[in-house]
């Protein structure tokens, strides 16, 4: 088991868009509960098999496992729970951390997040200027409520 | 993706009990919505993360992977839904087929079902004299379902 610590940010403005190269990202869930979330994601040619376990904080206990491509495109369009998230990801490096900023397309479109994994909750960091309101412990953001309440419809 | 085409029957007296050696297995679900299960074993020191998709007949989408029995012992005991599973199976064959028989353990004491997995769905084979009534069609006998709705409180 991994223990992912995360914050998430709103953004504001499209001056992180110059600071990385988008790659896409499709992703589905095999369960969107709560503390059991399964989620299925293909990014370029790889793909990825998560189970996520309780939130506690700002943690959870994350297991991670490669699959197959093919797998993962059956298991996206013919068992995961619909509709399926699309999203440009932009990782971007600002001192000791990287930023994933997430931009999202379809029912989702107008939403950008920012998150960054910690490597302890009190860990310090540097805020960049395009960063807005933190939301970490706001589930509406969280992408197994997203394809349920896209933020078209909040 | 496999595909998982199985018949299984209730199992009459104890005849049976002498053709093989059990091995003990214990499983739980991160998800049990027919359709879109998915399934942690652990059978000895091996581990399965399983998922299965929509029945069709008595046919249905199967991916399967092995997974660290450390992420699997992890899972079960606390992300997977509560209470798990475990019965010993026995694996017995006879002419063409294994038959999987499983004798569940907790609240489902009492039960023993048998399984067979076949490579078509007109394919025949040799009803052994310890085969009771088919239920390959009574959701109520599914591992996901027997959880959740104990035999012994049917």
């Amino acid at each position: 088991m991994g223990l992912e610590i995360e914050r998430k940010f709103l953004v504001l403005g499209d001056d992180w868009k110059q600071l990385a190269e988008p790659v896409f990202m499709r992703q589905g869930y095999l369960s969107s509960e709560a503390g059991r979330v399964v989620r299925v994601r293909v990014e370029g040619q790889s793909a990825m098999l998560t189970i996520k376990g309780k939130t506690i904080g700002i943690s959870r206990g994350e297991w991670e496992y490669a699959i197959p491509l093919a797998d993962a495109k059956e298991l996206l369009d013919g068992v995961c729970q619909q509709p399926l998230i699309e999203k440009h990801r932009y990782r971007i490096a600002i001192d000791e951390v990287v930023w994933e900023v997430d931009e999202f397309f379809g029912d989702n479109a107008g939403l950008v997040v920012a998150e960054v994994e910690l490597t302890s909750a009190d860990q310090v960091f540097v805020k960049p200027s395009w960063l807005g309101e933190e939301v970490s412990h706001d589930y509406r953001y969280a992408n197994a409520n997203l394809f349920k309440h896209p933020f078209s419809r909040w």
